[in-house]
């Protein structure tokens, strides 16, 4: 895989050890897949995550989502937290291209699935997004429904960081942002666990920049001779992926401390940010057709759980540094320069 | 006008009057249109809420969504939750073609704001379902682009109950349900203003519906000699529109008595039921661009809310009932008779 | 037991079966007992809900709490709704005596539990209140810390309903109230379960009452020659519950359904209400000193769970009616008259 | 005034500046005061937060409460959540004397108000905790009611940081933590505005440590020669005033805004904590005995909005440092030093 991360750069955040990849797609059956347009004002695409390898309608996995900051426009939401499971893939795009993600998203489970909607109920597509618009020419509405399809079909456990897929055309503090993702290994008695941390950055001014600790982002600003600070724009969508037993109580509570580890690079969380968390964990499959009255699943003592809470922490921090390391400069619609986190340091 | 509702049959609800046309359309400036599609097994449609004449997106409404039974797909909650403000109509359809409608009602939004996704942020577009897979061929996708457009080009003040737009294909206690209105005035000191109620029914099951306080429910059973009892399933939208001045909390409180009116037909809201309220206020308009650093906005004392809480209840009872009784039977994709409670009464 | 009940005036509320004694304590483990107070203006009390016989803080029970309307002064439960447990026995009384009931309720725990405070954390207990003032000289402050440690010594399967305990100064749609309790069989497969509702009724007005779907109110009303009509006011807490195996958010899910019970006599949810459920389920025990560190719960299939929804609607319209009709009639501190339902049907 | 800041020591967190005396009580109107209990085992206290000088339940203030992790037993969140208001002092102490707390200020409340329980509703006393067991005989239950009464009466713009008042028993990070305040100057316009924090610091375990950027914790650590690390234990409240005009939607977002705040001092916010926020604002009144139907209420315009919530971070994270630094030294109930950081460093 080409992804230069931060760790290869000498700075390991925290002090778990990492999964194999330092990846979501640590996790056990999880794939991520990218389609990417990068064509002079058209700097936009998508990011799909497969939560398992099987049909995710009949399969569901529990999960949990959080808002940070609810300035955002994902959809699926308020059936996760009702039901508290997932049964879809996750789509990731621009913000004006929810719609078409959304038509696409269900065009493809009705392919898998010839009883939705005739047999048996809808389904409840999860699509996330920021907003591209200060790099892409986001009202071209430029994300069909086969680039979606594609992303898909393109899934698997390597992929690339940085400006692809929906981190295209993201900025983050000012610097070229996107893609990044991190992983931890939690061990509880003599087993080990994996959490995945996969996020779209897009948040932040430079001037609030923390790396690793330390306070640089003014430092950024004079180097690049940017005269006037930006206000804290944009948004971070956070997935989590797990093969921790959990209850949705539980992951809704774990996923709650990706807001330290967002704020342990700088941020603030401005007003106009969409800041959306989902976690889902691949422990507990819950029968779309299930049969028995009571079922049984297994979920951590939640004695135990500070662990995670603090693996999440450090992976949030770390996947966001991720974004930014391994994105390569561009070039806004305004001519100006966006730089990586990369050129500069 | 063509609606013949409940009170042409004798039937009042409550103790409140009512407005000119017992309609969401009596709060001035809303607007109500349709697009329906009757063919075969295509029973479905649109139907757009226009909350005031104006640029919605410049002129933002305060506004709150609740969540009774989140098993839904609406989008667009999250950010009305957050910054309490609406900024775009709202638009009715069946659940798989939310996509479709949210790229529409962008497309639209984009067209009357040349700022939006260009010098100033994106915009959240609100979509609103239930599932008419019962009636229709909802996985054929059968709602395009031109009729979430003309839906809006129709809006009027004027407008068709029972099954035209997105009620054409929807089934409420077992019955042809559907579009339903109905208004209130509410007097506050020598002032008079007015609540309107729209809703979107499709849930309940016949043998525990309520009209009017009497449980005529399992007679109903019996006269159509409906052999097996279904369980409850499908869902309600329901829209609330206001000119009384309110903070999006006093309107959150307000529509949370829907429930009240929901639970006077019967229904005991099923585990498959998405049941989402949004509503508006049109007594302040929050600016796009607002300069000020600090604005005033009248909001009701809330020791008098009590008379708005009471008379949600009454409305949205009776436009569940107008829903029903502005319906005509129709048939389902299994051949079998859907009634309305018009041939049944 | 002397509670002549709603059923035993030949007013059967809903189809579903009921358990043996029509109460709370059908859920086997779960007992209730009651200090009165009644003498002159001092008309008011505790009522102690035990969730089982060991030691709830080494046991706790998976639970969730729901307000319906946040106008009350209930304490536990921000740490209901994070943990999902409740780890003490649940008090009600009045409104103003809720500290003097925390502190009791602290120091029962602390004599049951030398560890609480030294070689572990803190304890949460949960106090539930409704303003008995209009009967009660709930500013004297009459509760006092033996009256508590009574109530929990007294507790006991059979129990008395009506105006005892925390219920003897209750005001219901402008009758006498107080406590009330039913029960429901639920069968899931060949299986048998038990869901229990206890109420403290404390809200509503006489012209909204209805009785099992007859809007009898206004008669009342003219019956008692009552001039001025009272606004609505006042509160209701719901205690439920079962030995369904339930996770949290199942259970959450659950309570939520006591609305429409709530809903069908009468009520619209008056603007100071407070309007909270709490809901236990007895089936898995989460061990304070838990040792493993994944553990297996039993939850209910979800897609059977609205057998459950519906029992509870007709179980918290029926544990209302029977808190009026087991109550007598009693003086406010004005020297009105308040009329038992008893006395005027 | 003795405190000894942070500041004093050359460490200024953040860019904007201070009030007059880097406390909650530069929002005017605003005062607080202490009863301290030091005597061998018994360490703890009451903290009083006077939000103005009127008759708060007369005179009540737009509030907002936020649960960052609910592992707390903290009373009267639950109305301010549904009415946006604060009608009495806030009183912090020790988790297990919320109970005396909670009936002393019903009794301050009914003192100076007749009305209260008589001739209109009851009052919702706000009382917030954390857990001083290790260094607090916490079982013995050794606040009365007349330390309440004395720390209400002691209220004034000038007061202790540190150990004293509710802070004499608590830990934090470690080391000696308890009270700390600090305030900002917010330029909207051609107009100043503070915003004032308060803590009760009781969280965190010195390995996370982070002073003003500097991951100090682990050479703390060492210094104290610290065998075994302890687990993230404990709870944080924080308070926050402001004279900015805001409506309560508002106010949650502010208050939000703690959490990076908390996070840049290192806490990854654990199981046991007990993390709340509640804000007010005392740019409006609303009124108990309002008599106009409709207010005026003066908001802040949401797009300036970022400026504060920039000004909370740092003002809470230099808040807990001021609770550090300005604490002393003490001792556990297990004999074992607890270190202020004064000493450390």
């Amino acid at each position: 895989m080409v992804n230069k991360k931060i760790r290869d750069y000498g700075i390991n955040i925290g002090t778990f050890s990492i999964g194999k990849n330092n990846s979501i797609t640590d996790v056990k059956g999880v794939k991520v897949g990218h389609t990417t347009l990068d064509n002079g004002d058209i700097k936009t695409g998508v990011t799909v995550i497969l939560p398992h390898d099987g049909n995710i309608f009949r399969k569901k996995l529990i999960a949990a989502s959080h808002i940070i900051n609810g300035f955002g426009k994902s959809t699926g939401l308020v059936q996760i937290e009702e039901l508290g499971t997932i049964e879809t893939p996750i789509v990731l795009t621009n913000t004006l291209s929810v719609g078409v993600a959304h038509e696409t998203l269900i065009r493809y489970m009705l392919k898998q699935n010839e009883d939705i909607g005739d047999t048996t109920g809808t389904v409840n597509p999860i699509i996330c997004e920021c907003n591209d618009g200060v790099i892409n020419d986001i009202r071209g509405l430029h994300i069909k429904q086969d680039h979606i399809f594609d992303a898909i079909e393109k899934c698997d456990v390597e992929f690339a960081e940085g400006n692809v897929g929906a981190g295209t055309g993201m900025i983050c503090y000012g610097l070229k942002g996107g893609i990044g993702s991190s992983s931890r290994i939690i061990e509880l008695g003599d087993k080990k666990y994996t959490v995945g941390i996969l996020v779209l950055s897009n948040f932040g001014s430079l001037e609030d920049f923390i790396l690793n600790g330390e306070h640089i982002g003014p430092k950024l600003v004079e180097k690049i001779n940017q005269k006037n600070s930006t206000e804290e724009k944009g948004s971070i969508i956070i997935l989590l992926a797990t093969d921790i037993p959990l209850s949705s109580r539980q992951l809704k509570r774990i996923i709650k401390r990706v807001y330290p580890g967002i704020s342990r690079t700088g941020s603030y969380t401005g007003n106009g940010s969409g800041e959306i968390v989902i976690g889902f964990s691949t422990a507990n499959i819950i029968k779309h057709y299930e049969e028995d009255n009571v079922v049984d699943i297994k979920v951590i003592n939640e004695n135990k759980i500070n662990k995670v809470f603090k693996a999440i922490v450090e992976a949030t921090e770390e996947a966001i540094l991720n974004s930014l390391i391994c994105s390569t400069s561009s070039v806004g619609r305004d001519g100006k320069k966006v730089y990586s986190l990369n050129e500069l340091i």
